[in-house]
C-alpha cells in the first residue's frame, strides 16, 4: 500500500501496490519503452477501464467499450499519418514476420515475380518467406559492406508484382529516407520507424509495422493497405493471412489482441497531444543529431553506418578499442542506462531512440560517453 | 493521486490513479474475466516489473526477465496438465483461427485426408480452413438439432491423416467429456475448456487453445504438440505457421506477445496456488451444477443442450416466454450481472463460468433468476 501525506507527497513504500514510476533510460531495440502516461493509463485500465467496473483484459471484442477503442485507434492512425480514404487500416496479430508471408500470398500470382531490396536481416527474412510462395528477385543489396548503407543504384522493373523494402534497419542502424520511385505496388516494412517522421502514405500500397517500437506492446501489427491491390494473386490463402478477410471484418475476423490495441491507442493519443508526427520528427532529428555528434566528437567511439543513411531510430556505434566495450556497458548501467548492447552482427552498441525516449535520456547517454572518455584519456 | 491516511485507509479519490477493484459479475464468453490477483499484479508490472525499474511492456523478449517469465509459464503448463516430455509447449500469436490453418498445413499431406467432428460454429470454421489445404471429411455433425448435442455414433478411420474436434462449444453450450478413441493423431481445439478439468495429454497429439478464456488476455494461443507427428506433410509452410520453426526457437521465432505470456503465467500461478486443475474441476462442477439445477427448477427458464453434453464452461438457456428475455437482461444488469446475452445462433442467455468466475457470481445469477421468477409469477 502506498502511503501519501495529504498533499500526495510520497512518504513510505510498503509491500503491495506501488504507483511510483520506473526511472531507467531504456535504449532497447524492442519491445521498447512507451510513454509514462501510457503506462499509467494502461495500468489503471487493467483494474478498471474508464469506470466501467471491468478490466480492459475482460471486455468483449464485440462490446461498446472495445468499439470505442478500436474506432479511436483507427481514427488516430488516419489523422496522424493522413491516410487516404481508399486505404484500410488493420490491427492484426503475428508481427512483421507474419506479414513477410502475407504480402506475397496476397500480392504475388503464380506467373508474377516479387522484387526486394536487401538492407539487412529483416529484408533477408522477408525474402525467404516470399521465396516459399513465388518467384522473388533481389534488386540490390548492401551485404557487401555489412549492411552499413542503403543501396540506391537500382531500378524497379515495371512488370514485377510488387517492390518490397525495409524502411529502417534496427540491427544495422540504417534508414531509407527517400521512397524509391516505382510504377508497381510498393510494400514497406516500417516496424521500427513508423510514426517517427512524416510520410506520404499514397507513395505506398502496403505498409506494415510490428507495434513494439513506436506504437504499443508486442503482439499487434499495424497494416495500412490500398484495397485496390488485393484479390488478384489467385492464391489460396488461409483466412487469417488474407487481408480481405480482415478488412471485411474490420480487424475483428477473430478475437483481436484487445489490450495491445488499447495501449497502442493510448500511445497514438499521446503522440497527437504532443503535436503529432511533425513535432515528434523534429524531436527525433534533434535526439539523433545530439547522439551522432557526440559519437563523431568522442575519440573513443565511432559510428558504423554511412553518414547519409544513418537511422534516426537506432544509432549503432562501436569503440575504436573494442576491449573497452564491456567496461562502458557497465559504466552506463551504473547510470541507469540499459539496452545499449549492439546486436551480435554489428557488435558494440545500439541506442534505440524511439519516439518515447526523451532528449534527457539521450543527454544521459552523451554525458556517460563524455565522462568515460575523460576517465580513459586523462 | 490516491490519498491515504497513515494506516493506508482510503480517504478520498482524486482524478488520477485508482487502485480499487471492479465488482461486476462478468459472464462474458471471452475475452473473459481473469482472477483479481492477476489484474493487480499485471497492473503493477506495467509500471514496474518486479522492481526492475522497467515496465513489463518494454522488456526485451531476449532478456533475463522474459526468460524467467516464459520458462515459468511453460513449467506451469507442464506441471498443471502433466504434459509428457515428448510434447512441446508453445506460446503463439493469432488465436485458434490461425491454428485452423496451421493444423492442416503441418499435418495434412497432398495424398492424405483430414477428418473432423462438426459440433458447431468453431468446428465449421476449422473445416473451412482445412478444405483450403487438402481433402477434408466431416465424420459426424449435430447440425440437425442446432448443435445441441455431441455426436457419438461415428468411427475414426485409421487411414486418415488426423482427427479434429472442438472439446467445448462456447456458442451452443456443449462439451466433449470423453476423448474419442483414435488410432490416428488427434487434434483438439480446447480454447474454452483447457485448464478447467483434468485431461490426459497423451490422448492427443495437438492441443491448441486461444488464451482469452481460462488463461490470459486475448492475443496468445497455447499449443501443446507431440513433436513426432511433425515434418511429414510435405507442404511448403510460411515459417510463422510452421510448428517446427516455433519449437526450434522456443516460442521466440519472432517477438512473442510478452504481456500476454506474462499475464497467462500469472493466471497459471494462481491456478497452482488454488490446488491445480483437480481442485478447479471440482469447483467448476459445483458451479455448473448450481446453475443448471436452477435452470431446471425455475419455471421461467430452460436449458438448450442435451443433459449429457452440457458444457461446464458455457451454460446456454432460454426463457419459456421469449418476450421476457430483454427484461431479464436488464434485471440482471441492475445486479451488476453482465455478459449473459446469448449468441444470436441460440438466443436467450449464455453464462460463461470459466475458472475465475467464483461461486458467488453464480449464486448472484441464481438469486436474480429466483427473484425474477418470484416477481413474474406472484
Amino acid at each position: 500500500m502506498l502511503i501519501f501525506d495529504l498533499k500526495g507527497v510520497f512518504i513510505k513504500k510498503r509491500k503491495s501496490f506501488k504507483t511510483e514510476i520506473k526511472m531507467k533510460h531504456n535504449f532497447g531495440a524492442g519491445p521498447s519503452n512507451l510513454p509514462q502516461e501510457v503506462y499509467k493509463e494502461a495500468s489503471q485500465a487493467i483494474l478498471n477501464l474508464n469506470d466501467t467496473g471491468l478490466s480492459v483484459l475482460e471486455i468483449s471484442h464485440r462490446s461498446k467499450e472495445f468499439d470505442e477503442i478500436i474506432i479511436e485507434a483507427e481514427r488516430l492512425v488516419r489523422e496522424l499519418l493522413h491516410v487516404p480514404r481508399a486505404y484500410s487500416v488493420l490491427f492484426l496479430q503475428g508481427g512483421a514476420s507474419t506479414q513477410f508471408a502475407m504480402a506475397p500470398l496476397n500480392l504475388l500470382p503464380k506467373d508474377g515475380y516479387a522484387t526486394y531490396l536487401d538492407t539487412g536481416a529483416w529484408s533477408t527474412k522477408a525474402v525467404k518467406q516470399a521465396e516459399k510462395i513465388g518467384e522473388t528477385k533481389i534488386l540490390a543489396s548492401s551485404s557487401d559492406r555489412n549492411y552499413s548503407y542503403i543501396p540506391k543504384d537500382f531500378e524497379i522493373p515495371s512488370d514485377a508484382s510488387y517492390f518490397h523494402y525495409t524502411s529502417n534497419n534496427t540491427i544495422f542502424g540504417t534508414e531509407v529516407f527517400e521512397t524509391p520511385k516505382s510504377s508497381i505496388p510498393v510494400v514497406v516494412d516500417m516496424s521500427s520507424d513508423i510514426f517517427s517522421r512524416e510520410i506520404e502514405v499514397s507513395d505506398f500500397d502496403l505498409i506494415y509495422a510490428g507495434a513494439q517500437k513506436n506504437l504499443g506492446p508486442a503482439g499487434m501489427t499495424l497494416v495500412i493497405i490500398n484495397d485496390d491491390i488485393l484479390g488478384k494473386s489467385g492464391n489460396i490463402i488461409p483466412s487469417m493471412l488474407d487481408y480481405q478477410a480482415h478488412i471485411k471484418a474490420g480487424s475483428r475476423y477473430n478475437t483481436p489482441p484487445v489490450f495491445s490495441i488499447y495501449t497502442s491507442m493510448l500511445t497514438l493519443r499521446w503522440l497527437k497531444q504532443k503535436g503529432g508526427v511533425q513535432v515528434i520528427e523534429k524531436e527525433n532529428i534533434v535526439k539523433a543529431r545530439t547522439l551522432y555528434e557526440e559519437i563523431e566528437r568522442n575519440t573513443l567511439f565511432k559510428a558504423t553506418a554511412d553518414v547519409t543513411d544513418r537511422s534516426r531510430m537506432n544509432v549503432t556505434f562501436v569503440m575504436e578499442n573494442g576491449d573497452l566495450e564491456a567496461e562502458f556497458l557497465e559504466f552506463a548501467k551504473k547510470r541507469e542506462i540499459v539496452g545499449i548492447k549492439g546486436h551480435r552482427s554489428v557488435g558494440g552498441f545500439r541506442a534505440s531512440i524511439y519516439n518515447s525516449i526523451g532528449i534527457q535520456s539521450v543527454n544521459a547517454l552523451v554525458d556517460a560517453m563524455q565522462e568515460f572518455e575523460e576517465q580513459k584519456t586523462k
